[in-house]
């Protein structure tokens, strides 16, 4: 059975939307990550992370019961978890941060558990760069696949550090905006060929509400966001999406491009459910029988016959 | 054999993109949706239209080349056609408009040739509602289905003669701009619903480079546009997918939304070779076997197996 190894932030998010405000709630990419891949995966999954003196332990037992190891989440007893505010436009296609503490963020020196340095499948949350290929270069060996997201502002402050990591993964897992500004391309087709020639055999470029793009060499994939009558808050999507990603091709065990369509729409079906609640509610409440039901919705959404569209 | 019959505009088009200038190119959404129908239906396929003085043979002799019946277009003697003039920014995502000069569309009273009084399929591109609504009313038979497109200035300017078409058809066809004004709903799901209150049975929602939606009651399909290296000249992609889509349903001659949804990836499919090239000059030149090489494109873009994820 594989392993998936997640590295990423736990922290505090506060977040408001047109339809209310979460108070002070779990986030971070390491949580959504880890928890959406359990929905999907059933082996063994570690979390490299670091929070501060005030995380709570109701949030660390909520990892435990899900099964999912924290042995490599450092407790800073000196500082405070990472801290992000943030209020959404009314579209909730835009959002303005109000505050960010960076706190035991800033002293994150990820140390990987011996216990998860063989793991097959390694997820790398947006993170400075330099920390990301530390983690790599902690492995007993080389994962199978690692997964790797990044942002804008790495690309603003540490170029070089980023492409030398970027050199080092299977797929960069990135949005359309990244996409553009690693690459100074529009078009996302040939953002996805520059970005393969920087390394990665794939990439994806997320869309947010318009789906989601595979690529590989010069084949495409596409999947949809579903259509919802309300998107409650966008938070976590993008992670809950990797996270998905990740849990379905850890679970087959096998990198290919075919299979590699169904992970990315599992990664879409739980990003779905992550929108129509604050932060990890829903998907901390989700279950098997509802993800079956979506599928279904997704398959309804994008196959067609073409038997009948021959004739 | 169904009858399809398009009312709408030929016209002078002068587009300047980031890649070059058209010059007076032949536009108009009669001209695009006939032309794309008639790429994926054989059957006889009728024009109502108002060209000026200034309109020249070659392209009518194009549409008769192309045997698309032209009886219904009225040449006016006195006055010039309909002329627009507009500039696409750098991402082809807007467009500024440089000139519209109204012209033979002015005076336009559309006057249903005796021969198309009883198509089945009819097709009613961007004008006044009032003259859609004339050319509905001069239909000895109800057609069995009747297509609609409309623009945010009938919402602006036309609102209950707006209503009243809309309350006529089967299907409206919109972008996701103009679904959100006509409905004051931001979720296109939501939009969707409001409209099928308004009357039609169904209703597309387009969103340019992020694909088209296709509603009846619960029920969505969705086509992504196919991601491309290059976008040359998006002008009538809108109309060539209506086209194709109109064209794909007088094929099969049967209104189901399962059949839709191939009207919809042949939409999509015509499209894409629209926008590579200016105006009117790819889908002219399109060949049958390029039609079924991209629609080969499309499935491996959205196609998964689902036995697959279930193991």
């Amino acid at each position: 059975m594989s392993q998936i190894l997640v590295v990423g932030t736990m922290a505090f998010d506060e977040i408001i939307t047109p339809f209310g405000e979460s108070g002070k709630i779990l986030g971070g990419s390491a949580s959504y990550i880890s928890l959406s891949a359990r929905k999907i995966f059933n082996g063994d999954i570690g979390v490299v992370s670091v929070i501060g003196k005030d995380f709570p332990n109701e949030y660390l037992e909520l990892f435990e019961k899900n099964n999912i190891d924290t042995t490599g989440v450092e407790k800073m007893e000196n500082e405070k978890s990472f801290y992000w505010k943030g209020k959404y436009h009314n579209d909730l296609n835009k959002r303005d941060t109000l505050a960010t503490e960076v706190n035991a963020l800033a002293h994150f020196e990820p140390k990987v558990p011996e216990k998860y340095k063989k793991a097959d499948f390694l997820v790398l949350g947006n993170l400075h760069p330099k920390i990301q290929k530390s983690v790599i270069e902690q492995m007993d060996k080389r994962p199978a696949f690692i997964a790797l997201d990044t942002m804008n502002y790495w690309m603003d402050t540490a170029w070089d550090d980023l492409m030398e990591v970027i050199s080092m993964i299977d797929i960069l897992i990135v949005n359309d905006e990244e996409a553009r500004q690693l690459t100074k391309e529009y078009s996302l087709v040939k953002a996805a060929k520059k970005i393969q020639e920087m390394g990665p055999e794939y990439v994806i470029i997320k869309k947010g509400e318009h789906g989601a793009l595979l690529f590989k060499n010069n084949k495409i994939f596409f999947a949809p966001a579903l259509p919802l009558e309300d998107v409650f808050d966008p938070t976590g999507a993008g992670d809950t999406f990797a996270g998905g990603f990740i849990g379905q091709l850890a679970k087959t065990g096998i990198i290919d491009f075919e299979l590699m369509k169904n992970a990315v729409i599992t990664g879409a079906n739980l990003a779905s459910f992550t929108v129509e609640k604050f932060g990890t509610e829903r998907l901390i409440n989700l279950q098997e029988e509802e993800i079956k039901e979506r599928l279904k919705d997704f398959i309804h959404l994008t196959q067609f016959d073409i038997e009948l569209l021959d004739k």
